[in-house]
Order: C-alpha cells, then structure tokens, then sequence
C-alpha cells in the first residue's frame, strides 16, 4: 500500500472513514449518566467499576501566582496509557506513520488523524470487554533496539492531575498492509495536514512532536542539545515552585456546583463538566455514556520566536499547574482562556497576549486552530499560533529563550514540556521544514 | 591560597579542624529528645517548630517484588536543599572545588569533606536562628552562565520519603580566600581522597558526580549520550513499577514498635530510629538533640564494570523504593544490606552478590567503605566495589548495561540515577581518571 501522496486525498480518506462510523455525542445531565456513579458524600464522580477515571475537586494554593487560592474540579486518572504510532523507514524517502482515523466524542468534526495506538490502560486491558487493541503487540514487550521515541509525558495540567501518558514511536520490523480505518502517511504530508484546522489530533501530535530530529528528515538540528545555563533555570523555577494541589471532595470545591445537569463555576467562566452519551457503530461498543470537560471558550496558544545565525529560538514561559507531577514544566509564551480572562477583569493579561491577538503586519508564522484531547474534553479548542519578531527581546521573569535543538532535547525526557508547548514545537517543525 | 597537592596534606588539615570543632554525639532515648514531639495519637516524630524533619510510618505495596508489602519508619524532610560547591577554572591546571570540613554526628570520624555549602531550606531561612551560611550568596540568585551543574536528584529512596536536593556546581568570578574550615582542593586530589574510607561526605559524591565532563579534565567523553533504546528500557521499567507508598501513623506500623528509647523492627534487622544529643562548640548552635536513622549493618554498593573497545560499561539495575518521587530509578548492580538479608532467610539474595562478596581474583578495582548523610543516619556506611569482568554478561530482567557517556548525561537531569549509583560513577570516574 503506497499511503497517501496530497492533503486532499488524506481529507478524502477520513470523510469515507465518518461514513463508515456514524457516531454521535450528545450531552446529557450528570445524573443520568449509566454505569457513573455521583457518590452522595463527596460528590465525586466515578465509574461503577472504579477504573478509567474519576471527576474530583482539588484545593490549590500558589502564594506567589496571581491567584493565591483556588478550587476546581480536575480529572483523575492515575494510569499510565499508551500513544504509539508505528514508523516505516524501510523505503527510499521520508519516513512513514501508521495513522488512524479515530473518533472521539469531544472532537469537531468527530473523527481524526490519530496515533496507531490510543489505548488507556484500561482499554489495553479490556476492563470493558472491548475488542482487542489493534497494532498493541508493537508497543508492548518492545525491543528497545527499534524503538525511535519512548517518554512519559504530562497532559492538560490546568485539567488533569497528574496524568501520565506513554509516547512512543516504534519502528515496525515487517512490512504492514494497514487494517481499515489505517494508514501510512509520510512526515512531509504529516506536517502540512498540521496546517488544517481540527485534523490531527492532541495525541498524534504530542507523540509526533517526541520524535527524534534525526526521524523528522530535513529539518534542522544544529546545536548541541540543553545548556547547562538552560537546565539551571529550569531546575531554579522548579525549586522556587510554591504550589500545592490537594485532592478534595468535588462537593467541597468552593465556587464549584451541580446545577442543571452540569458542574459550573459561578463566574461562568473555565469549564464546565457535563454528561456525554456516545452513540457508536464503529467502535468497540455500541454505547456509551461519559463526563466531560467543556471549555466555556477557545484558548489562545501562541510562541514568539526568532531566527538568529540560522537557528530559531521560541520564548518559553515556565508554567507550574495544580496535575503537574513534579513542579514547573516549560509551556510556550501564552497559553490562555480570553474568555474566562474578560469574567475577571480583577486578572492582568499575561505578558505578550497582544502580539497574538494583534500581530504585527506579516509576522504571523502558523494560526491553526486546533483540538485537544476528544476523549475527555468536548470541543476543547485552542488557537496555535507562531509569531516570529526581529531578535530576542528580554525575557521577564519566569520567561525564557530556548534554541530549537535545546527543545528537542528536552523531548526525550519527561516533564520538561507541557502539552501545549510540545504541540507548538511540532508547529516550529513544520515551519522549519517548509523551508528547508 | 594555593590549596592542597596531597592527601597527607587535606587528612593533616581535616585533624586540625577536628580539634577546633571538638563535638560529640552520644545516643539517648527518644522520649528525652529536647525540642521534638512524639506525638501521642500517631506516634510520630516531629521538631515542635514544625520544620526540619519528622518521622512517620509508610506502607508499601510492591505486588511484583520479593516482599509484595510491608510497613516501616521513614523520614519526611519535604524542603529542596542545596548542595553546593564552589568551582575555580581561573588558573592553568584542573578545576578547583572549594571543599568544607563539616562536623556531622552521624559522620564515622565526626568531620568530613563536605561541599562549599549543605543547607536544608530550614538551614538557609535560619529558623533555628543559626548565624548565615558562609558563601550561600553565591547559589542563590545565581547567574545561569556560571552555573556547571545544576540538578534536583534524590536520596536514599528506602530511608527518605521522596527527600530531593538541588546539587549545584557554580563558577566562582571572584578570587576567593577560603575561610576558616574551608579550602580549595583540586580535582585530580579530590579523586585521590575518594579512595580513603569515610573522608568525602555523602553529599560532596553526589555534588561531584553531578560535574560535567568538560569539567573533569582527563576524564573520556566518548560517545553521544543517552541512546533511544537506554530511554525506552527506562520508561519502560518506569511504567511498568506498580510500588505505591502511603504516608501512615508511625504507630500503626506492622512489626515496627518502640521499645527501650528506640524503634526498631522485630527481626532485629533493617535499621532503628534513635534520638542522639549532640554537643558543639563549633557550629551554629552550642548543642542539639534529633532523631536519627541506624541501619543494622552495613551495605555493600557494587558495579560490574566492563571495558569494550575503549569505551567502559557498568551494569545497572532498576530500583524502586518507597521514597522515589517517580517511580523506578537506575541504582548499582547490587545494593544491599547483608546483616538484613541474613535475617530473613526466606528472601533470596539478590543477583551478583557473590561476585563481590567473593571476587575472582585480581577482578576488584575499587573497594572503600564510605559514609551516607551523617546528618540524619547514624553510622550509615556501605562498602563501595567495582568489580570489571571480562564482556558484557547477559542482563537479566531489571537489569542493562548503560555507558559511561548515557551516564554522564543522565546525571544532568533529575531522577535517573540513585545516590547510590551517583556516588559508584563517582568511583568509575576516578578510576577512568586515573588510567587517563
């Protein structure tokens, strides 16, 4: 199977792949949700068979941060699951992804361009009784030998506590003739379906953005990895981190409650949990029902960055959230909700919000609005976007200029990039390999 | 100041400053430690301020290990302290540490060579309204560009819950005259002094080891760091660890009871938690009384070493321990209490214990015993071996050969390696250095 050449024929693929799936997601009132359970002391809600995850509240306290104190609801879901795309570099030419249609509930447009393998740990050890994980056995008793990327990462940190997902990028060893709803797509293509809108989804990109630079085949790797200056600022933002998150009762979350179906903050603002029934005939079951989180607005996500000597720098904001397992990550310039911003007129914008919202005359690299996590987030949107300005203008506190080569080192190891930022970076790869 | 060539020299300065210092530490029950609170509903060990340390209980659940759960006693410090020493690269010759002789009561020998700076958060803030600790200024508020290490890494994970401290290696701008118990000691002599049983503290091995190559002249660089298939071994031992450790009532410890002024475990193995006063004439305050840790025996920290094409290897195995703040870490080929582990007939051995406790002849390489944190253990020693075979032997389950160049850059960043490990490559540097 040659995969696809053009963008169109990519679109083409996933529109059949909507037909043959003909899924729907409609929201529902928490308390009408089967199989979850809203337990009546601590208002926390879990699924009956205690796996997959739980909606609990958390305390927050982060004396030096704009707001001191806070609580909110957060999704907990402590087990390590998978995202594995399988990678072919058995061909003269780029090297290829395994990729899979995939819909979530939470996702516009419903069905995406996924990584091979998307599987919670539940889900791999089919505690729904699901059908078996196709390509699994790749990404599992695994030869280290083959293997291009393998790191654990943090997800949505403002939203989940402390989860953990496996990134992995495998070599597969035989040639594969993909399974429907499967297919091979070269780097090069992967890189301008990033420049549609809801397209790739938030896991193929965090695992693509994983890969090694020398997978990622015409793209600069100049430089010799972090700085010894670079991994001392971060180790400094990390150790002067104040922030306390502690799991409390959902019901016991001030500013938090159920009503109507849903659980709101009564500014109107952040997001919102409310109640999901899936209705499936391409999935592992027919049916199902779920909680998600709903963001009350798009976000903004956005890198300034400079090109200096030939090497590109992003201006990186180190960012320490209520799920972060280990303090500070490094997340990108601005990461923001605008909406809940305006219900809080008593909260400074964070520095350099303007010159994404508006942006000098022709410096607007990449704008790309994309979607986050289908599974547990409904139409949870950012908007991607890079801005490239003349030389690194000084960084204030808690800001700082990283090289190219730098990011890619950090991407090795886990927790030095949040989500978003590991996205933006797979933005700056394309930029750059459309140029080079 | 030119600083010391010999270790006659440092050892003749080190008893000069043991009689300037003249402090003792004698063992006295629990019940009469001055100052800490042995609370009465958990039983646990707390300072009356609330700061410096406790000790609590924690249960462990290991289902996949030789002991699937047990309970026992261990020390809560939660604060990031600093390690800290001074590096001199202004002259022509190796880099210059500036090294402390540091009284410690659970110190074999009471007086150490510590690093430029060792303070708790505790320490540093002054809570016990101490005077300043000399030459702080320098690792705090510290320019990044000075900086030649800079990392947060853990400690004993079986003693200390989830215990991290920030290991730093500044450049000093500044010619600096040391002042009284301080000296600036070279590279190549500290190597030597690394030899002598009970003279580096723990904390300067795990500072030291945490230089970067270019900073230990002579010392083989080879290679290009941490390949792919060493990370993913890592992550993948690193998911697949389903220990959990849980903060309990010292009290309710299964088989831990205090009894005769100090809390010991019934099989009369592992360690005790014991109160020691101890009188000063020449530190902060004049006398002071604190729990401590006592381990039944000593360990032994092995590595089996080989040598291929010029490069050196060393045998790793995973650990997990209950005060691992993420999961498995990389520790020596055998680390291990022998004292314990003859107690409890029912636990094998752990494997390659014989190749050091009966080496093949003309095989042992480096064999000291050295001293643990003489701050909060009581005559913590374990006996450090490298051992050098003849190719690398197949590694089994939990185990991998790494080399010394992935060592090297795993030290750079948090959590890779045990203060275990640390302190062995500590040994195989040397011992590199000194064939260089």
């Amino acid at each position: 199977m040659p995969g696809f050449e053009t963008v169109d024929e990519v679109l083409g693929w996933l529109d059949v792949q909507r037909e043959r799936m003909t899924m729907t997601a409609r929201p529902i009132p928490l308390e009408d949700l089967r199989n979850w359970h809203l337990d009546p002391v601590s208002g926390n809600l879990g699924h009956e068979s205690g796996k997959f995850f739980s909606v609990e509240g958390v305390r927050v306290t982060d004396p030096a941060g704009p707001v001191p104190a806070w609580d909110q609801p957060i999704i907990h879901q402590p087990e390590i699951g998978i995202l594995g795309i399988l990678a072919d570099r058995s061909r003269i030419g780029p090297t290829r992804f395994l990729m899979q249609a995939k819909f979530e509930p939470g996702n516009p447009g419903g069905v995406q361009l996924s990584p091979t393998v998307q599987a919670t740990r539940s889900n791999y050890l089919r505690v729904h009784g699901g059908r078996p994980v196709p390509y699994l056995e790749h990404f599992r008793d695994v030869d280290p030998e083959s293997v291009l990327a393998d790191v654990r990462q943090s997800e949505q940190g403002a939203w989940f506590f402390r989860k953990r997902n496996r990134n992995m990028i495998v070599e597969s060893r035989d040639a594969i003739e993909p399974r429907e709803g499967f297919c091979w797509v070269g780097l090069p293509l992967l890189l301008q379906l990033l420049h549609v809108p809801d397209l790739l989804n938030m896991d193929a990109r965090t695992v693509l953005a994983c890969a090694p630079p020398e997978a990622l085949a015409g793209v600069e790797t100049v430089g010799g990895g972090a700085r010894s200056g670079s991994l001392s600022w971060i180790t400094d933002q990390r150790t002067g981190t104040e922030l306390t998150a502690e799991l409390i009762p959902l019901n016991e979350t001030a500013r938090w409650r159920l009503d109507d179906g849903m659980i709101r903050h009564d500014s109107g603002g952040h997001f919102t949990i409310l109640g999901v029934e899936v209705t499936a005939t391409g999935r592992e079951v027919s049916s199902w029902h779920q909680p998600m989180l709903a963001p009350t607005g798009p976000g903004i996500v956005g890198a300034l960055v400079t090109r200096e000597g030939g090497t590109v720098s992003v201006l990186m904001r180190s960012r320490t959230e209520p799920g972060c397992t280990d303090g500070a990550e490094l997340g990108p310039t601005v990461q923001c909700q605008p909406d809940t911003l305006e219900r809080h007129p008593e909260r400074l914008a964070p520095p350099f919000l303007d010159r994404f919202l508006s942006p000098e005359p022709g410096s607007v690299r990449f704008d790309v609005v994309q979607s986050e996590e289908g599974g547990r987030f409904y139409f949870a949107r950012n908007r991607y976007m890079v801005v490239e300005i003349d030389g690194r203008l000084p960084a204030p506190a808690g800001f700082r200029w990283f090289g190219l080569d730098e990011i890619s080192d950090f991407m090795r190891h886990s927790f030095y990039l949040n989500v978003q930022a590991r996205s933006i970076a797979l933005c700056l790869t394309s930029l750059v390999a459309a140029h080079a």
